[in-house]
This record gives structure tokens, C-alpha cells and sequence, in this order.
């Protein structure tokens, strides 16, 4: 049960291409509603659950049976028995969360907030852990370097996983204008999948440039196995500023997935299919 | 049956460290013996062979039975039968390669060679690709940009895989001073190995960074699974000049192996333990 769109601030391209692989391999989703209530039926392992739906966007209902349920429904900061009122110490009234600086601060100078609890943050291990470290350093080490919260690469770890730095196809035109951005894209399949002749060129990926930039990279997207792996190493290089052409100049190791970003030669903006043939 | 050393060219303590998880996992080696014979006992699927051997640097022999024999003893070009004296293109008397220019140029100037049979040049895929679609592009569009034969990434697909970028340990000692090397390193262990606790801390890597050029990273080394995925991106990073502190400022994406090499602060000369406990 999605109630609006996937992945919502992930390029949407990606994500409806993820939604359609896990409708092919048999999920079955029901898009524009959410779930009012779920009722235990029967005792057992498992216990069948009823769950009680309705449209997002309407008024409209269902009941399904089913045997498990599970929810990937975000989470709240617990920031409400804090008592921050009294330190001075802002949250956000729609979310809960700190109000911070670049610095990490909150309206109270001397009190910091960092990882998930601090308002417009991805919620993700590793930016918590660096935010803190460089904190660290900045109270009692003497730097002064602030935790760069653009460009962290990200994976969603869905069946064809998808990693991705950056910003999405449409945020990048928002950003730049339509006429300033060039996407190179290709399908392709991953060596592991050619044999069994699975997912036949369902990965993909795409690099979103700025044409007056020297079409610096300003977004990537790799969906296909191990995007974990894949992405970690681009992150490096788009934080240094990678064009295109660094992305070509550079050698691809054979045969990985990965290659696959050394060689990308369809634009979108040609038009051609961005089917790939042949191994 | 290895001749001598193990991977030829590439750093060898990550060499020895692949031969050692394959002994571990019953690969008997015999190390410094050459195979003289290979005779066929009996026929049958598969038939029984013996194998002759002689030590590389003694009088000794043995004799071994077995059911395959698989050669990796690298390739020579055909270049015996070409009659490339009489168009004045000259090879090297001990490989039979075609020597070549930066651009590609043979010594006869309208003839070119690539790829494999040219000498010096990496035997890869990729590489033999990218000198192709370079030559063209200077041949017939005007470019004038050569292949950039340093700090081409490769992947050796043993079983614990092995990536790498730019120079080895000792190579760049070698080049730079062992005084103006920095060695930062770690033993760490895939996820995937975690659960059945399968070859604990037997992943490794480790990046050779110069200090007198802000600790550039001139050598990327990674041992563990999934070596090309993992290896490729940041190819592009170090393309870049990507120095360590490059590396370090970039945020991990968790959970990979990739993201140990944004968290490495273990210096070899510091003499601390590179074992890695804890996920
Ligand atoms: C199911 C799930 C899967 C995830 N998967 C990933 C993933 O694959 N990769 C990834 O990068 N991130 C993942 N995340 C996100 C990641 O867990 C968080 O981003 C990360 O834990 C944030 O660290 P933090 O220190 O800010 O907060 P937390 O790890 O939540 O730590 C906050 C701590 O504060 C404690 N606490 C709360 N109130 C009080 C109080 N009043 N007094 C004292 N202590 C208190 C809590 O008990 C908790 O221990 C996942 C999260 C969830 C929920
Ligand atoms: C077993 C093996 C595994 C490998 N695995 C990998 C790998 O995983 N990754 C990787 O990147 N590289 C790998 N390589 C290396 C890769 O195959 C080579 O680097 C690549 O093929 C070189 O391309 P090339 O065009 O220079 O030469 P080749 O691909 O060898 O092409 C040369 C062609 O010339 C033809 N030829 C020769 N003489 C004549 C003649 N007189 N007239 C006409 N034609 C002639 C040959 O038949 C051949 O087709 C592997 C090589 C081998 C042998």
C-alpha cells in the first residue's frame, strides 16, 4: 500500500522503474492508499491480519486479508518529553525535530543537535557518525570544517538496488533549467543476470550534467545489483567535481556493472533508445 | 605450481594475502616449481594426467597425479608470421610485441598498434576499447587526446577478490621514499560474511597516499568481495588527484565494504592493529 508516490525526493524515473521490477516479480501494490486499521483475526503462526484501507485521495475503502504486515512508514523524533522548551532549544512544529545551523548548533548556541533528530537531515548511519566526529573536532580539536550535508551518496536497497549521489533528473532541471541539463542513460544487464537471462536489460543508469558546466555531474543513478558498491567510489568524485568527460576518460574494469559508467553515449535529449545489446 | 611470486606487478602483500586465503580453503601450492610434462596415464572423464615438475631455481623434481590442469601462464602475440620487418615496424626481441609511441604509433608513423600486441600495454579489455575509440577520434575527428595508460583500475577475479588503482606499496616507496609514503589500512569483514562468520577480517585494503602532495593517493587497494564494483568509481576519484582527506571527507553508504575507505585512520607506521572488531 503506497499512499502517493515511491521514494518520495528520490528521482522519480528510478523509483517508478523500481516499483514496476517488484510488480513484475509478483508484489502486488495498491497505489493512492493508506491503512486505517488492522485486525487480528485468528490466532496462529502466522495470525491472519484483516487490514482496512483507504484511498488517499477519496473515499473509498477495501479490506484485505493477509499474513504479515509490514510498515516502512518513517519514524518520529522523541523530542516531546525533552522539556527543550526551557534550555531554549527550537524543534520544528511539523516535525518534531531540532532546528540547527550549518554548524549543527540549535537556537542554543551552546547545545548541538546532530543525526536524525536534527530537522532536514538524511536519516542515515554514516552521515550521523561524520556529523559527530567533525563536531568532535570542531568543540575540542581546533577545526573549523562543517559536515558538507550536498551530494551524500545513498542506497535504497530494494530487490534491484538503487544507488544514487545528487540530485534527481527533475530536481536538477528545477535548479538549472531544462536547456542547461543533459542525461546520459543506458539499460543494461549485470553479468550475473545474462545467464539466466533474468532482468534482461532492466538495470539502469543515468548521469544528470550541466551543460554550462562542463557538464559536471550533478547526479547519478545506478539501479542494478550491488548499487551499494557500485556507488560509494562516484561519491568521491563527484565531491571533487567530476565532469563527464572524467567519467570517459576513466578505464572501465571488464566485467563489471560499474563500467557501464565509464561508456555512456545516449543522450536523452536524442532521442535513442537507450536499449543495450549484446554482452 | 607458481614459477615465483604470486600476481607479478601487483602489490604483493596483497598477493601473498590472496595465496594465503586460498590455501586456507585447501588450495595446495607448490611454490617455486615449474611443470616439465604432462603425460596422459589413462583415459576416462575426466582421464588421469601426471604431471612432471622441476624446481625454478634447483635440480629437484616431483611428480603429481591429477584429473585437470588448468595454465594461466599469460599469452604471446602472433606477431612471428606477419613479415613486419619489410614495412619497417619493429617489435621487442624478448616479448614479440610491437613497440609503440604515446600516440599509439608504431615506428613505421602511418601504422598504429593497440591493444595486446602492443608493447607495455595493460592486457585489458577495457583498455584495448579505449585506446580503439581514442585512435579514431585522433585519426579521423581531430582530437588530440592520448589514452592515459596510468592509473588504470583492474580488477584479479580470485576467489577473495582483489582491486587496485595506480601503484603498489613498493613501487611507490620506490618512486617517492619510504620517508614521503603514508600507509593508511584495515582488515575488515563483508557483511555477507558476518552471519556465518566466514573469513573474519581476511578483507583488507589499504591506500598509499604521498605526504608531500597533501597525501594524494597514488595506490588503491582493495581485497574483498565484489573488488570491481567496488573499485571502479573511485578510479574516477583518483583520476582526479583525489588526495585522503578527499576520501575521508566523503560520507559512506551503509551497509557496503565500499565504505571502509571512507573511515580508514590506521597508518602502517604507526604500528597499530588493523584488525577490525564489531560491524
Ligand atoms: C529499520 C531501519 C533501517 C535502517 N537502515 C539503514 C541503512 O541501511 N543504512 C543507513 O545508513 N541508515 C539506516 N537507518 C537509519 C539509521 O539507523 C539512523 O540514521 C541512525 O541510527 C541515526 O543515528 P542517531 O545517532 O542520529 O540516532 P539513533 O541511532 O536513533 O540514536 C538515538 C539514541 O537516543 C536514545 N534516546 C532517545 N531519547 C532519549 C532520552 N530521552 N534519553 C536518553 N536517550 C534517549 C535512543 O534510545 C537511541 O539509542 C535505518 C533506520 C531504521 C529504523
Ligand atoms: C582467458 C582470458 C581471460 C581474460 N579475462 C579478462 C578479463 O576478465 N578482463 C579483461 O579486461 N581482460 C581479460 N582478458 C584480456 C582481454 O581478453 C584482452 O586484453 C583483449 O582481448 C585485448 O584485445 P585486443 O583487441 O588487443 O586483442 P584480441 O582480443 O586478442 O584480438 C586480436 C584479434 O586478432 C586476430 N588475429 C591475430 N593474428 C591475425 C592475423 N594474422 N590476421 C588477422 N587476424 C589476426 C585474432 O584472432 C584476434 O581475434 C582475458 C584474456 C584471456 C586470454
Amino acid at each position: 500500500m503506497v499512499r502517493s508516490i515511491f521514494l518520495r525526493g528520490f528521482d522519480q524515473q528510478i523509483a517508478d522503474m523500481i516499483g514496476d521490477h517488484m510488480e513484475e516479480h509478483g508484489v502486488k501494490f495498491y497505489r493512492g492508499w493508506v491503512p486505517t486499521e488492522i485486525i487480528k483475526l485468528e490466532e496462529g503462526t502466522p495470525p491472519r491480519l484483516l487490514v482496512k484501507a483507504k484511498e488517499s485521495d477519496g473515499d473509498e475503502t477495501l479490506e484485505v486479508e493477509v499474513n504479515t504486515v509490514l510498515l516502512a512508514i518513517g519514524r518520529d523524533p522523541c523530542t516531546g518529553t525533552l522539556n527543550l522548551d526551557s534550555a531554549g532549544v527550537k524543534i520544528s512544529a511539523k516535525s518534531g525535530k531540532i532546528l540547527t545551523t550549518d554548524n549543527d548548533q540549535t537556537t542554543t548556541p551552546n547545545i548541538y543537535a546532530i543525526g536524525d533528530v536534527a530537522e532536514g537531515r538524511p536519516e542515515l548511519t554514516p552521515v550521523a557518525i561524520h556529523a559527530g566526529n567533525l563536531l568532535a573536532k570542531r568543540l575540542f580539536d581546533g577545526s573549523t570544517t562543517l559536515t558538507d550535508y550536498t551530494k551524500i551518496p545513498t542506497t535504497v536497497f530494494t530487490p534491484m538496488e538503487y544507488g544514487c549521489i545528487g540530485m534527481s533528473e527533475e530536481d536538477a532541471i528545477a535548479k538549472y533549467g531544462g536547456d542547461d541539463i543533459e542525461v546520459y542513460h543506458t539499460n543494461h544487464q549485470a553479468l550475473e543476470a545474462a545467464l539466466p537471462k533474468r532482468d534482461e536489460n532492466k538495470a539502469y543508469c543515468k548521469l544528470v550534467c550541466v551543460k554550462s558546466e562542463k557538464e559536471r555531474v550533478v547526479g547519478f543513478h545506478y539501479l542494478g545489483p550491488n548499487a551499494g558498491e557500485v556507488t560509494q567510489g562516484f561519491a568521491v568524485a563527484i565531491k571533487l567535481g567530476a565532469t563527464k568527460n572524467d567519467f570517459d576518460s576513466t578505464i572501465g574494469i571488464h566485467p563489471t556493472t560499474a563500467e557501464t559508467l565509464t561508456t555512456l553515449n545516449i543522450t536523452k535529449s536524442s532521442g535513442a533508445s537507450s536499449t543495450k545489446t549484446g554482452c
